[in-house]
Order: C-alpha cells, then sequence, then structure tokens
C-alpha cells in the first residue's frame, strides 16, 4: 500500500469513529429523553443532527477521492467500500436517534405514561452493538462482529417483549393508546439502530474474510 | 469509457432493473396481502426473499469486480458508487415488503379490521416514487428524481393521517388495538420503502450533477 493510501485511510477512519462517537451520544441523549420526559434534551437531539449529515456527506466524498486517486484494488478496495457503507449506517442511525427523540418530544406533552424497564436494557445492548461493530471495523475483528451480529436476535427478542407489554397496558387502558403507540414507534426505531449496528458488523466480515454473511445464518456461527 | 466498462455498466443496469423488478412485485403483493386478508399470497413475499437477497449478492459482488478491474473515475465511479448504493436500498425495500407481508399474515389471524382507503393511496404514491426513483438512474434524469424527492412530503403526510385515524379507531374500540398496531406497523414499513425510493433519487442528482441533495431541502427545488 502506498504511504499516501495508507494516510487516507487512517484519516476517513478517524473521521468515521468521530461521527460514530456523535451518533452514539445522539442515541443515548435520545433514550435519556424518552426516559425522563425531557423535551430539552429531544431538542438538543433534533438540533444536533445537521453537524452529523454534513459529516456523512465529507465521509463520502472523502472515498470517493480516494477511489478516484489512488484506485486500490483487493482489501484496500473493500475497506473503502466498507466506509462508505458504515458511514450511510451511522448517519440513518443519527436520523432515527432524532425520531426516538421526536417521540419523546411528543411523549413529554401527553400524560405521563411508564416506560417499561425493558427498554433501557434493549437500548443498553443496542449501544454495546453499535461500540462493538465500530471496534470490529478499527481493529479487523470479524469474531466480535460475529458475536454483534448475535445479538441482535436479543434485541429483538426485548422488542416482541416490549410491544406485548405495550398491547397490555393500550387494552387496559384506552386512554394511554396514543402515549402507547408513540412509546411503540420509539422502540421500533431503536430496533432500527440494532438492525444498521448488524449491517456494520456484516461488512466488517466481508471486508476481513472476503465472505457475504448477509442472507446467511450458519456463516454467522463462526469462530469467536 | 472502455468498451469493456461500457459493457459491464450495462450489463450491471440490467441486473438492477431485473432485482427492481422483484421488488417491485414483492411490495405489491404484500399491499395486496394487507388489504385483502391474505395469508397465502403473505407467504409467498415472505418465502420470494432469498432470491433478492442472492441478487443484492450478486449486484454487490460485480460493483466490487468493476472498480478493481476499471479503475473507474469520475462520472463512471458516481455511476458504479450509485448503483451499489441503490442496490442496497432495494434490497432493504424487499426486507420492507416482507415486513409488511408478515404484518398482512397477523391480521388474517385477526377478527377483520377495515384497512383505510388512504394506505391503498398511500401505496401507490411510494410504488410509483420507486419506479421513478428506478426511471431517473437508468435515465439519469436529476429532474424525475427531484419530482421522487418533493413526492416523499406527500407519502409522510398520509402517513400521519392514517396513524390518526388508527389512534382514533383504537380509542373507540380497545379490542380492535391488536390489528390496529399491526397495521400502524405495516404503514410505517410502507413509509420506509418510500424513504429508500427518495435515497435513490437524491443518488441520481448526485450522479448526474455531483451535488449532494440529502439534508439540503433548498437543492430538491431544481429546475422540472
Amino acid at each position: 500500500m502506498s504511504k499516501h493510501l495508507e494516510r487516507d485511510l487512517t484519516n476517513l477512519q478517524q473521521h468515521i469513529l468521530l461521527m460514530a462517537g456523535s451518533v452514539e451520544e445522539a442515541i443515548h441523549l435520545g433514550i435519556r429523553s424518552l426516559r425522563e420526559r425531557d423535551g430539552t434534551i429531544a431538542e438538543r437531539v433534533i438540533a444536533g443532527d445537521s453537524a452529523i449529515d454534513q459529516e456523512e456527506n465529507h465521509v463520502e466524498n472523502a472515498c470517493l477521492k480516494m477511489l478516484a486517486l489512488h484506485q486500490p484494488v483487493a482489501v484496500d478496495l473493500r475497506r473503502i467500500i466498507a466506509a462508505l457503507k458504515i458511514n450511510t449506517d451511522l448517519e440513518r442511525m443519527a436520523d432515527l436517534a432524532v425520531h426516538i427523540a421526536e417521540r419523546a418530544a411528543a411523549l413529554a406533552r401527553l400524560p405521563p405514561v411508564a416506560v417499561p424497564v425493558q427498554v433501557q436494557h434493549m437500548a443498553d445492548l443496542t449501544m454495546a452493538m453499535v461500540r462493538q461493530s465500530l471496534d470490529a471495523f478499527v481493529n479487523l475483528d470479524p469474531c466480535l462482529a460475529r458475536r454483534v451480529i448475535r445479538l441482535d436476535d436479543e434485541v429483538d427478542r426485548y422488542n416482541r417483549e416490549i410491544i406485548d407489554l405495550l398491547l397490555r397496558d393500550m387494552q387496559k387502558s384506552p386512554e394511554a393508546i396514543s402515549s402507547g403507540v408513540s412509546l411503540f414507534s420509539a422502540v421500533r426505531h431503536l430496533e432500527r439502530i440494532a438492525d444498521h449496528a448488524t449491517n456494520i458488523a456484516e461488512d466488517v466480515v466481508y471486508l476481513v474474510e472476503g465472505e457475504i454473511v448477509r442472507h446467511c445464518p450458519q456463516a454467522v456461527n463462526g469462530p469467536d
């Protein structure tokens, strides 16, 4: 690999990690605004989104420049393509954090409703998946990536459990339907954030092993 | 452009259009299974997904091979990157059609519930967006792409209208909460399909004009 390409790849990685830090913060605050019924925190998440959007544009342009300039092949090419895809996933995670904050702002205006404790567990697990998928990318660690992919099943289990709880609450107290539906939406957005972390992990496996694990459940059970 | 690259780009485009045809069919059948409470049609959509997944893998590999082999620059590079991103969007649309079919299968097992007429209007509009975003890609037509981007606001309006209707129905008849929530999910999946069509349209504007219209509302109001 040329020194220039190596330097550009390192820069690219640092930009992605910076962006990932902002995205993690947005998810964390989105969930906090939901749990604490805090419209001010929700507004902060919503206002912070445009900086992440600009960062996405910057990273995409950097990837295209690197492809044109260095004309990389093999693993270098795959690293840049992985960065391009991870960039899109990160930006969509930030959008989902905004959607969670929007639901939190709506809930803060409705009569108080209990947020099931499982929502925080699901959020903790999702944030761990986001962090680990990026660690797997930076350290080119397909074993860690495979663990992230398997965690997604646990997030889906939490999701179903919470939906059942919310349905029961709504049936018992029809006056809680509006808040129940808002909470239901917020939880679905959280589930989609975990899906994006899974996408990143799948891209890491492909990047390192050249094996597409998307749509191949048996390939997820590799070494770890 | 070399003849080889030209031939490969034409092949790539044909593969994407074939895949798009399958995805459009999946969305169409997903909505039909919802409207007609037809679990058999829903099963067909679910069973058909793995063929689309394989097609996605094939297109992604073809894009990577073209990047490595032809080392394209400028507009050819952007065309391949656009194809790579459109490929991901198409596959996720197919996943969403499966999610709609899953909700339809669940609804078919519950007491019948009226599907608001707006759902079909929203579905028609979404399918038009999908078709037109791909036409814009094939014909490199940024004006058509901008029209698609603007249509997304109309889909969002339908989405909000349907959610209000469903909330009112659930509050009137708490026994309809389970089906209301399933229908609510299906409509959210449809809204996300329209978001992916918008992504494709944004990629087309970037491909042709080199201008990133994501996150820039004013850039959407170009000529049409």
